[in-house]
């Protein structure tokens, strides 16, 4: 039996009937009118919810894509690369795999970096580029980006060096309000399959000019996830190659939806949903020995992981709950069995996320 | 008013509506064995599709995506590459965006390469791999994959130097039979929305062990087209990104209904489509000066290009032929007004291509 509302995974989100429905339009040439007056629509729509007045490119790809696009345009030789979880860890990957140096400021899965730390390091000299995960999926922990982006451009004044801020938005772009232009971002990136609560395939990121203009002079850029390419076909609402044209009708409808429902109101529903979460973990989940993993005034609204007694296995009480028809996370990869998360991003309301952790209690209670 | 049968772009191609209603299964994590059964199946039944026994990677990319990751994992500095048209013309820049180099081997629109010339230029000596066009797109021009891979063993032998063979077969996988393992080919790759007929966003492509070697061998890979990541990954039947899921159920079961088909019958079923055309042109067409524009023998069995005569635009007998409910093709780009291209390949039938003849042949009439 499926019933929407029992899907809680911190991406894929679940996606509403209706937004898998648009994804049944007919077959349409992807240099038509048509198709771009949908990209010129989504272009217009996306601007707001990733907080800029910059172009938002799409890409048919996962956020991996974006991201790999971030490094090949940005990166010259050596980033500094913040990493605190599994996908924070990717980043650093991706700037290695591309083949560009890196130092690693590393700090333990459930913390979030410090913007104090960011500066010393990168006053050190050298450095280009900084990568960094706004919203950690593995962990739940928020960053603090504006801070962290400020003390980049205070390391630039002090060295003189252009160092671009590359954020990874995955679990926050379209959950929370972000500030691209304010904060001084110079690229950030989510996927379709996050907060945007859309099927995954898509993924979007948005570069500064001073980042554009840095690509220019790097190499080997490739064609796929050449920014100056994308930028270029954008200016006449075209994609370099061919785009997943059934997730663009997906997109349509569903940045209509969160237009209609504001950017604002999805991010007070995502931190009510948050807040549900951490309160039902003091209240009630401290009996079993279960604690919100981030602390407090790092936590993200989008995801909570909640760390587990070594005595209770994240797989056994994810398979209790998917047997009653809900489905949540372990923690990730090598942590599978010490955590649980929650995603409470999308389109599900405070009442279904609650009866969720009424569930969770209740198996809670069981494996006691 | 829509139905199915009147869309003939040489990609996209019209997918039928069982396999756009495909894409609306409910989310499912994609680190789940229910994705891993269906990364599975498409793999089996993907193999037989490319003429091959290994291992067929899916990419959540456009073709182009594909494309990119041959020259990333397997050039190591310098190409020939063949160029006849627009998309082996998109092979030869990617060589180059990559940082590589290359020598073109260049034929006009509408003509086929030559083994012997492909043998010459090879045995002067500083190849490393060859980048070809099976079909190509933009003229209908199909050039002989067997032969030409046999000219690169012979130079192979003759230089002693590793030639990887590198073929896009976008408009010919899933459309006729090809032999991937019999001919010699190290990398053969195809998007969704040519003759598989699956909504755009995915691309899939099929590495020889030696091109994996080379892969281990060659820097800044990246990530997302890693070869040597999917070939670890594909191992579990997994992505080494999130996959486009609700695609993936579509390929599932777009892969089925070829299986019952038959490989052969559907090549079988688009040859005579081609013939049909061809026939209609040698016929009828000439009367208004319309030849196809490949030469006898080198003629793609999916995708027609109909040459115009100065006084014939393209643009308007398109125009005309959509006023009426059927979509072909302009020449591509540049060629617009020069050129008609009817694809032939995916689920229409030889009735609805003739159809579209007799059309094509009443509006010929009428701007006459």
């Amino acid at each position: 039996m499926y019933e929407f509302g029992r899907f809680f995974l911190p991406g894929p989100t679940e996606v509403r009937p209706e937004i898998l429905a648009a994804q049944t339009h007919p077959t349409i040439g992807h240099r038509t009118p048509e198709l771009a007056a949908l990209l010129s629509e989504a272009d217009r729509h996306l601007r707001p919810i990733f907080g800029t007045t910059r172009p938002v490119f799409i890409s048919t790809s996962s956020g991996t894509g974006m991201m790999e696009a971030s490094v090949r345009n940005a990166v010259r030789r050596r980033a500094l690369c913040l990493v605190n979880g599994a996908f924070s860890a990717r980043y650093r990957d991706l700037v290695l795999g591309c083949g560009r140096e890196c130092e690693v400021y590393e700090v333990p899965l459930g913390e979030a970096h410090e913007p104090e730390e960011v500066e010393r390091r990168l006053r050190a000299g050298g450095f280009d580029a900084l990568t960094v995960v706004h919203s950690e999926t593995s962990s739940g922990v928020l960053n603090p980006i504006a801070e962290i982006a400020a003390a980049v451009r205070s390391a630039e004044r002090a060295t003189g060096e252009e160092i671009l801020v590359l954020v990874d938005g995955v679990s926050s772009v379209g959950g929370m309000l972000v500030e691209t232009d304010e904060w001084g971002v110079d690229f950030l990136l989510t996927g379709s399959q996050k907060a945007l609560a859309l099927p995954p395939g898509l993924a979007f990121g948005t570069p500064s000019e001073r980042l554009l203009e840095r690509a220019a002079t790097l190499a080997g850029r490739g064609l796929y996830f050449d920014l100056l390419e994308y930028a270029q076909h954008w200016e006449e609402h075209q994609t370099t190659a061919t785009p997943a044209v059934t997730l663009l009708y997906a997109l349509s409808a569903q940045l209509r939806h969160i237009v209609a429902e504001t950017m604002e109101a999805r991010a007070a529903r995502h931190l009510a949903m948050a807040e549900s979460c951490w309160s039902w973990a003091e209240a009630r989940g401290r009996r079993w020995g279960l604690r919100v993993m981030a602390p407090e005034g790092r936590r993200s609204p989008t995801v909570t992981a909640l760390a587990l007694p070594p005595e209770r296995k994240g797989s056994v009480v994810a398979a209790r709950l998917k047997e009653r028809g809900y489905t949540l996370a372990t923690g990730y990869g090598a942590h599978r069995d010490q955590a649980l998360r929650i995603g409470h991003m999308g389109d599900h309301t405070v009442l279904e996320l609650e009866l969720l952790l009424a569930e969770l209690e209740s198996v809670l209670g069981e494996v006691e």
